[in-house]
């Protein structure tokens, strides 16, 4: 890829200019708003001069109520080979082109999954997609050319290309983003008229829950727009659980012990759901599950051991991702169990032998 | 104070005790589990032999449910000056003790609003509490000497001291903590069978609303079920507003203009009160939303003079905000307006005008 035209230079649009345009690739911007693309193009994301011939790829990062009529328009003047967008739903945008009569075949659905509270071009970062899943939605009639220029722009942006059907996709950003958006909001809208002594109460939980609750409204109403049904479903399905779970919080307050105990229950019930979903949510940079390596170091349960311990795999540079410690019943003498990286267990092992630690084989 | 007993010595026992004892007390620690008090005293946060006679001031950071039986027992045993519980919910343990007939004088209820999800000694730290509300119930019984060793409590854990009514504390952590904690539990038990695919495309939005799900179920038992009036009269507004989101986007799918109309100003509704709300949780050390001063700087919309303003604000040490940009219609000239923090504004003047910047006065 040796040009191309972003048309939409909003916070995603913008940030993927600045990575094509830190690889040299020469970008063009537009945007229904002039002073948009110019505040771009002034943030070193290309030039807002319009191309002289068709571009390599051509990326529509228009809102998604727009991303039909903007992308025809596209095609008809024929102003590039590819043809991507990159809005957050993927199913309606497809049907309206197709029921435009549009040849499809040089277009892909896209959808990089990034995004932050703040919008617009000066929120642009070129590293936004770093590690991301991008989900590309190719069909049977998907060009292999634009199915490759689309891969393109994702390694360029150092993003992750994920292949999914557009209906599939479509219902799992219901799950993992407009239903928890939803939900979020709701949250939050608690605390509009709340007293202000409740409010110096919050800490870290609530305002981790509530982050993407500042969100701007009129952005999240075009993507609910574009996704009602699935997003309702899963509200719904959290309605059924609000509902069990009111009432198990009404059994609690009953004088019955039998009622007391079924409340309990139901509330045991929801927060170990909670778990066995949270567990599923994949690290920062979509990384499975770590798997650490045990060092186990013999202490004789003095005070400060195991401060010592850390101060000690501190100075070895190695990481202490967790530990646990089992004492032989009724002696003073302990086995304290280091959970760490892999590839740190050996240096780990050899740093607290070095400071006098015994360590079992 | 010059001695303490931390009777259980979990996550908040243990940090409170690690805090005491790094600043000279002497702390004694005690857990139904002796284990337990071993591991906290093998951490540093003191020892778990029995103070010989009444210490100064008695930490009772039992769960919730026992607070009240062991809070009686260390009174009635007469093991310290004065008393107070760190439990997350006030009403229930004060009733409960009074219940029991016992002087109350020395005892006052507290809360520091500190936690992790991780529970246990082993996650325990001495500035679990830094810059953290503390909240102190007093009543008119309560001796001023038992009110003055809690400040010095919270004073050595670096907290900042809040003085509340035991039901409107209460009221207070369902709004902001018990609440939004199983609504996180809701969003997340819908990822439990979810398919491996969509579960992939999770960012950091749903990682932060599903964060606190990942507690300990018992201990969130114990916490709820001391408080599940006014948790069940929030969930019951939640599901109001859940209600009321899920007819807007089921009407978002009609055919029907008008009923398209409804529903996106249902949805609307719903995400600008999710606004008002968040706006208003505090930032990380309860500080108030913060107030920036701007410095203008006169542009000649040249392609990356954004990015160089950016460049020569960072060398002159000064961390940008947020920006504005004003263009005069139709002219080539712009002004950029730079929101940074007061005390950093003559500092980005000076630096801006060194480097060449016309900065409007």
């Amino acid at each position: 890829m040796r040009t191309a035209l972003v048309i939409g230079t909003g916070l995603i649009g913008t940030s993927a200019a600045l990575a094509l345009a830190a690889r040299g690739v020469v970008v063009h911007l537009a945007d229904h708003d002039p002073e948009q693309a110019r505040t771009a193009a002034a943030l070193g994301a290309g030039t807002d001069d319009a191309p002289e011939g068709p571009v390599d790829l051509a990326i529509i990062a228009a809102p998604p109520a727009h991303v039909a009529g903007v992308l025809a328009d596209a095609m008809r003047r024929g102003v590039a080979r590819g043809y991507l967008d990159v809005a957050s739903v993927k199913g309606g945008p497809r049907r309206a082109l197709e029921a435009l009569g549009l040849d499809l075949s040089s277009y892909i659905g896209t959808h990089p999954m990034s995004g932050r509270e703040k919008s617009g071009p000066l929120a642009a970062t070129g590293d936004l997609f770093e590690g991301r899943p991008w989900v590309l939605t190719p069909t049977r009639d998907t060009d292999t050319e634009v199915l490759n220029l689309a891969l393109e722009l994702v390694s360029h942006c150092r993003a992750v290309p994920v292949v999914m059907d557009a209906d599939a996709h479509d219902r799992a950003v219901a799950l993992v983003s407009h239903m928890p958006h939803l939900v979020s909001s709701m949250v939050a809208a608690r605390l509009e008229n709340a007293e202000e002594a409740a409010v110096r109460l919050c800490g870290q939980g609530i305002r981790d829950v509530t982050r993407i609750a500042a969100s701007d409204p009129r952005m999240w109403i075009d993507i609910l727009s574009a996704n009602p049904g699935p997003v309702a479903d899963l509200l719904t399905d959290v309605a059924g659980d609000l509902e069990e779970t009111v009432r198990a919080l009404r059994a609690l307050q009953s004088s019955d012990e039998a009622k007391r105990l079924e409340g309990t229950s139901g509330i045991e019930d929801v927060l170990r759901r909670g778990n066995a979903g949270q567990v599923r949510v994949p690290g920062k940079h979509g990384a499975a599950p770590r798997v650490y390596e045990v060092v186990a170091v013999l202490i004789d349960d003095q005070p400060g051991q195991l401060a010592r311990i850390f101060a000690d795999a501190g100075r070895a540079g190695v990481n202490i991702e967790d530990v646990r410690i089992e004492h032989a019943t009724g002696q003073q003498a302990g086995l304290v169990q280091l959970m760490v990286e892999p590839n740190a267990a050996p240096v780990l092992s050899a740093g607290l032998r070095e400071r006098g630690w015994a360590i079992r084989q």
